[in-house]
């Protein structure tokens, strides 16, 4: 039993990334805990949110490490890096001051999936994008 | 800007599967925002969450869809599945009345990555998995 309970919850981070060396991370909201985005790290950028206090992930379109807010200027200030049972997925609770959806929301989950399949918008604009995001 | 304001805030569900046509799925408790798991559905495994009202998903080491809850009785009582701006990512609202995670959490994001790579326990059990889960 100790040995099962060592493997269940053992202490020893082994994070089991995909075959692109990358975890799905979702940021949170630390204070509302609503769910803000979800992105992806490699080792490198996880590594660095730690250190660093302020999210990173990896672009699988850029292919390249970034820090969340690094154009935008809206960051994300971290205050618990949380690993699920399978270790295959990482929650990131954040403290940011502005909206976080590239799009303008506050979440990049605006939209609800109605049961016939179409969109609905249940969010509003925080920012205007256009202004934040150079061309 | 019409337009563009359709490609980016339109009503049309198209969802970006990945290569093994999957979507990880965030499962979020509807009262408290807790983050309980995440999982991955297939297009059937969503339509089935949306028209059975009870969260059911892909495994992809038992190549299966499973209904949360089919062993264990710890089901998730639909309230509102959201899509992410990419649309390759869904946040699932649900009522639950039981641990989540198979481990015997609430949720099974139990454990905090420390700056030093260790894991530190951050939750406590809330049910005996060995008696729910049959060997």
């Amino acid at each position: 039993m100790a040995e099962k309970k060592e493997i269940e919850e053992g202490a020893e981070f082994r994070p089991k990334f995909n075959e692109d060396g990358l975890l799905p991370a979702i940021a949170q909201d630390a204070e509302t805990n609503e769910i803000l985005m979800v992105a992806y790290m490699n080792l490198r950028s996880l590594e660095m949110t730690l250190s660093c206090g302020l999210a990173t992930y990896y672009s699988r379109s850029r292919k390249k490490v970034w820090q969340k807010g690094e154009q935008s200027g809206h960051t994300q200030k971290v205050e618990q890096v949380l690993v699920d049972c399978d270790q295959d997925c990482l929650l990131v609770k954040v403290k940011v001051d502005a909206g976080q959806c590239h799009v303008g929301y506050n979440s990049c989950f605006y939209r609800e999936i109605q049961k016939d399949g179409s969109l609905k918008l249940v969010a509003e604009k925080v920012y205007d994008p256009g202004k934040t995001y150079k061309k």
